[in-house]
This record gives structure tokens, C-alpha cells and sequence, in this order.
């Protein structure tokens, strides 16, 4: 798992400091592993959340087929986590210009690159790129099942991108790419949103199909739809992301418990000095502003040992935490345990995290692709 | 200012880009030196926006008595921003923990290293590390004026921090801190809170003269105010941070305009699929989740180019843009300029900045102190 432990117990690492409980990323990881096993799906897990190469690792170790990444720099690190098997990676993103197109076109020689995109541009920049290089890049047309962020709304566009594609030298049409991000209600209630998001997969592939194109794969997910993935038989992959870790949106969506959050930020009691307060070392450059979806106005996180506590406020390295309705009154210089509401842009915030072991041991884990924007 | 420009124009860089023009970012640097001259009062910027050695080096050479930092790392990255003159360093930021404390301690044997501390455990911990490496930290008292964030509530306590200080072995007390985060309003209307933080501060240092403690520098400041510092004439320093760059924040606070505002996030437009709206290449991973303070609901940032458009959803990597009021439609593949909410977080995601010449030369300026968080 790389670097040296430096001496440090759980007790002693500076603060702010991110900790994944490793016990419980291998359990996220054999769970999702097991799932997309048994119902016959391939599992290409959203590196977005980890941006380990540690971490992918064993996502690789456990089955997945390959992995999904949103920026083409972190393709360029995640082509180096496939060790002697060759790379197989989707940019699940459109990338349609030459600062982008050029490099994914390049990583293509090392292994298989697909890049995921909604626009006629898309295909000539990627195109263009491929054809210079020499390599060749396979593309998923995106469609929009809902959730409003990309992909075109109706087949009849996603064939026209698609027959584009096909007739593009440099590229090479492998099928359909969906994301239903908006299908958040607890899983009790999947069924009609999940359902409708089928019915236009199986319009799209009746439609390619009438017209002899590739849809070899059709490529969805998000984690609150992950183990539902069984109810969209269409699907070929599924890219799940933040259930390697879990946090606040899965717990309080009800897609997953606290014992499922593997990530976790250990902070310190610097201040008690205001009334009804305490200040912890982690304000929005450690723990982002980002609120809980499911439930906005329930604070910047959990504290585990205070639960009753209430984080209201972050300023940049401040956490304001009211404490009225806690039975106990943490001190200053006590150390506690936060949740955050999302991980995925909380890892992004950190250099490095610590891989906690059962048996009290710590090892040093790089974020590999931390900050690779581009 | 360091680096190679690997031959790119402002046209070629990679986005999302961070870009500082470097004019806007002298005459702010200027601007805020020339007031605090004319007032009398030492200018001791916050480097938490910059976290750069390079627009430190330049705040420095214009006359600043010396740096501001909220965390012990980013102490040890501007140590190195002094050259031939002896670091001169606050911590606003209470330091309690052993983490902290002994490299603080330790710090402080190459130049002049304050505190900001506002409880007993504070002062006991930074005596006991200074005693153990034979060094001497200054002391500051935060008293609070208002914003509820940290510091004592009354000059009693402040007092006794104080008198505590004074007897602690490796502690030299040098007075008092304040931060005047909650004053908000437009400069016309600040007469009121000003006065009554003016107020409070005269009271403590009344105190401080009876019990013949030192309160040699009495600091203050945070961006909205700073240039309204004349009237807080118990003042001695003031440690602005924003202003060196300024935001939407700054600007839709009343504080400064768009012309002021040096940094900006250079995005591409990489989706146009779904009706009514583009979408961006930054995300909350680039742009961060604040809100503007001033206008909560005015979107993610403002688009030079389309000023019509609203930034109104951020997920990781893209930016939603609504694009029904405007003009002329953004294409994709086009580049646009994001102005964003609160520039200080903005800086820490990125890796480097690129430092724009009017002339159009383009050099790369590295985040020096990003992502120190403990």
C-alpha cells in the first residue's frame, strides 16, 4: 500500500487527517464485486471518488473489468493501475477539445480508451486526434435517461451521433452511454424511474439495431442505482463510484448505513471559546461546502462521537459546531471523527490518506489523481 | 516567477485553467499598500488566498511587515518567502495540539513566530513546546468582536489569556487579536459596526494598561473591512487575504468590482446535448460549492463573456450552465472566463496558477502552500 507509517498511530496523526477504515473499503469493494457477479453485469468502478491507483488496485483485483475515470489526466494515472493486463478504461466524459483530444488519443496506443460523448464535435475532435495518431478510440453516445447534465434526449439523436461516429475514421462505435443520476428515492421506490430509464434504453437499442449499429456495450450507473442495476436488463456495465467509500448522500438517501462509510476525517477541537461552541481544524478546504443532498439543512457532516452535534458553519479552516444539544462537551485538543456529506470532492482535497488497519496499523496511501482537472 | 511556459497562449492552455492577470494582481498588491501607509498601520496579508511564495515575495517587497497564515504548514512553506530578511509570521489560528505545536515551536528558531490563541489549553501547549525546544513564540489574545467564530466573549477573559501568557514560560505576550468577519455591509453603513468593534478594542486595551500588559500590536482585518481600517484607530496591523485577487463575494458585497477581480477560471464548453443550457469543464472539484455570500442564489460564478447565463448546478466536473437569457449562444469547444464566488478555496484546488502578462506571456506560478492542512 506504499510509504512508511512514520511512527504514527491514530492518536498521533496531524489533523485534519483523512482515514479509510481498510476493513471496510475491501467490504464495499467484495460487496459491488459479488453484486455485479451474480446479476451478470460488468463492474467498471468511477475512480473519481478515490483517485488512488492503491485503490483501483484491488477494485481490478476483485473483477472489474476496467475502470471509469472523468478527466482525461485521470486516464493518464489510471493507465498505470492495470499492472500486466492491458489498460481498458472509459473517459466518462465529452472531451472535445484539441488540449484534451490529443493526450487521450496518445493514451491509446498503451491499451483501450473509450470516451463517452453527446455532440457532433465530440466525434470530429476525437476523430481528428485518433486519425494523427494513428490509434484508435471507441465511443459510447450518450443519452439523457433524465437526469438533465449531458447526453441527447431522443433516440433519434443518439443515432445520428451514432451513425457519425461509425462512419468517423479514428473511431469506433461501441454503444451506449446513460446516467441516471437523478433516480435518488430510496430504493423501495426505484421501480417506476428505473423503468422508464429502460424503456428508453430499449427504444435506443431497437433503434441501432435496425440500422446495424454497435451496441456491444451499454454502459450506466451511479451509486444510489448500483444494486438496482439488475432492474435494467438493458445494461451491459455499471460504473459505480462513491460506494467504495460511502458518506452522508448514501446514508441519509438510505442507500447505505454508517457502517458502510469507509472514509472519515479525523479533526481536533482547537476552540471552545464562544458559547455553546466548538471549533474543529476542518473547515471548506477540508471538508468542502458541499451539502447533503437528501437533507441540506443537516449541517458540513456527522460527528461520530457527538452525534447530536451540529456543524453549521465551515469557513475555509474553521468548522463552527454548535454543541447545545450534546449530553457531553468535547474538549480542546480532543480528536473526533467527521462523516462527510460527500466524499468524492473531499478526497480531492488531500494529498494523502490513511489506511487503517484492523489492527491498528497505518500506512501512508497517495491520492494519485488528486487535482487533475484537465 | 518560476517555471517554463511550454509555448501556450492564453488561447492553448488546458482547462479549466486558474489565470492571474498579472496587472490586476500588482495593482491590488499596490492599492493595499498604499492605504495602509497612508493610515499608519502595518499591512500583514493573509496568504491563505495566494498560498504562493511568488505573490508573497511581491506583497513582501511592497512594504508588508510580514505574512499571515491560518495552519502550521503553511508557516513552514512562507518561512521560505522572506530571502535575505527574517520570517515574520502570525498563525491566526488557534494552535492546540502536539501535531502543531512542536513544529510551531521549532519554527520559530529561524525567525519571529505568533500565535492567535483563545483558551488556557492553548497557551499551556504552545508554552510546553517552546520550553522543550528553547524557543520563544509571540502570543496574540483573540478577543471576539462579533463574528462568533473564535475568541473570548469579554475583556475579563481576554485578560486573564493574557496575564496567563505573561507568566508562561517560552510565551512573550504581544497583545491582541480580533477579526471582523461579520462586518459585511457596504462601506457607507459600517460606521455603526466599526465603531462598536473600535469599542471593544479600546476597553481591552484600557484593560491591558491597568494590568500592564503588553498589547504592543493589536490586529485586525479581513478583506471587506480592510479598507476601512483608519477608523478602528486602536489598531496596529491588518491581515487582508482576499484582496490581493478579490471575488464575486467582494464584488456583489460592494467592496470592489469585476475590474478588480485578477484571478480567473478559463473553462471550455464541452456539452451543448441538452436544451436551454452548456455545460462547463469545472466543476465543484474547480469552482468549489460556495455560495456567494452577499447573494446566495446568483449561481456558481459569473461568465465575463455571457453574463446573461447562470452557472446554477455543480456536480464534480461540470458546471450547468442555463443559457435561456442569453444573447448569443456559447459553442462548444468555445472558451469562456469564469469569475468565481470565493477565490480562496478556488486557488487551493489547483496544482498552479498560470500568471498572465498584459503582453500575453504566460508563466506557470505554483500553489506553493496548497492542500497544507494541518
Amino acid at each position: 500500500m506504499a510509504a512508511s507509517p512514520r511512527g504514527h498511530t491514530i492518536n498521533t496523526i496531524p489533523t485534519p487527517a483523512l482515514v479509510l477504515d481498510a476493513e471496510k473499503v475491501r467490504r464495499n469493494i467484495e460487496r459491488m464485486a459479488a453484486y455485479t457477479k451474480a446479476c451478470g453485469i460488468a463492474n467498471r468502478p468511477h475512480t473519481k471518488t478515490h483517485k488512488s491507483l492503491a485503490i483501483a488496485g484491488l477494485q481490478l483485483a476483485a473483477g472489474a473489468k476496467g475502470l471509469t475515470v472523468a478527466k482525461v489526466g485521470e486516464a493518464e494515472v489510471f493507465a498505470r493501475a492495470f499492472g500486466d493486463r492491458e489498460p481498458d478504461i472509459l473517459v466518462a466524459y465529452p472531451t472535445v477539445d484539441p488540449a484534451r483530444t490529443i493526450r487521450l488519443a496518445a493514451l491509446a496506443r498503451c491499451g483501450t480508451i473509450r470516451v463517452a460523448i453527446d455532440t457532433p464535435e465530440a466525434i470530429a475532435a476525437l476523430s481528428a486526434a485518433a486519425s494523427a495518431a494513428g490509434t484508435t478510440l471507441g465511443i459510447l453516445c450518450d443519452l439523457d435517461v433524465g437526469s438533465g447534465r449531458t447526453g441527447v434526449p431522443t433516440t433519434d439523436r443518439l443515432v445520428a451521433l451514432a451513425a457519425a461516429t461509425a462512419r468517423s475514421p479514428g473511431l469506433r462505435l461501441d454503444g451506449i452511454f446513460y446516467y441516471p443520476g437523478h433516480v435518488t428515492v430510496l430504493p423501495a421506490n426505484q421501480g417506476e424511474p428505473l423503468a422508464a430509464v429502460a424503456a428508453m434504453l430499449q427504444e435506443a437499442i431497437d433503434a441501432f439495431d435496425a440500422q446495424g449499429l454497435c451496441r456491444e456495450i451499454v454502459s450506466g450507473g451511479s451509486t444510489p442505482t448500483a444494486f438496482q442495476s439488475h432492474h435494467i436488463r438493458e445494461g451491459t456495465e455499471i460504473r459505480p463510484g462513491t460506494c467504495v467509500y460511502n458518506d452522508l448522500n448514501i446514508v441519509r438517501g438510505g442507500f447505505g448505513s454508517l457502517d458502510d462509510c469507509a472514509a472519515q476525517v479525523i479533526c481536533t477541537v482547537v476552540s471552545d471559546a464562544v458559547a455553546n461552541q466548538v471549533i474543529l481544524d476542518g473547515g471548506s478546504k477540508t471538508l468542502t461546502s458541499d451539502r447533503c443532498g437528501p437533507a441540506p439543512e443537516s449541517g458540513h457532516g456527522l460527528i461520530v462521537e457527538y452525534p447530536d452535534a451540529f456543524i453549521g458553519k465551515l469557513t475555509e479552516e474553521h468548522a463552527q459546531v454548535d454543541i447545545r444539544r450534546c449530553l457531553a462537551r468535547p474538549r480542546v485538543g480532543e480528536r473526533v471523527t467527521v462523516i462527510p456529506n460527500h466524499i468524492c470532492p473531499v478526497v480531492n482535497l488531500h494529498d494523502t490518506a490513511w489506511w487503517w488497519e484492523a489492527d491498528g496499523s497505518l500506512q501512508v496511501l497517495p491520492i494519485d489523481a488528486r487535482g487533475r482537472l484537465s
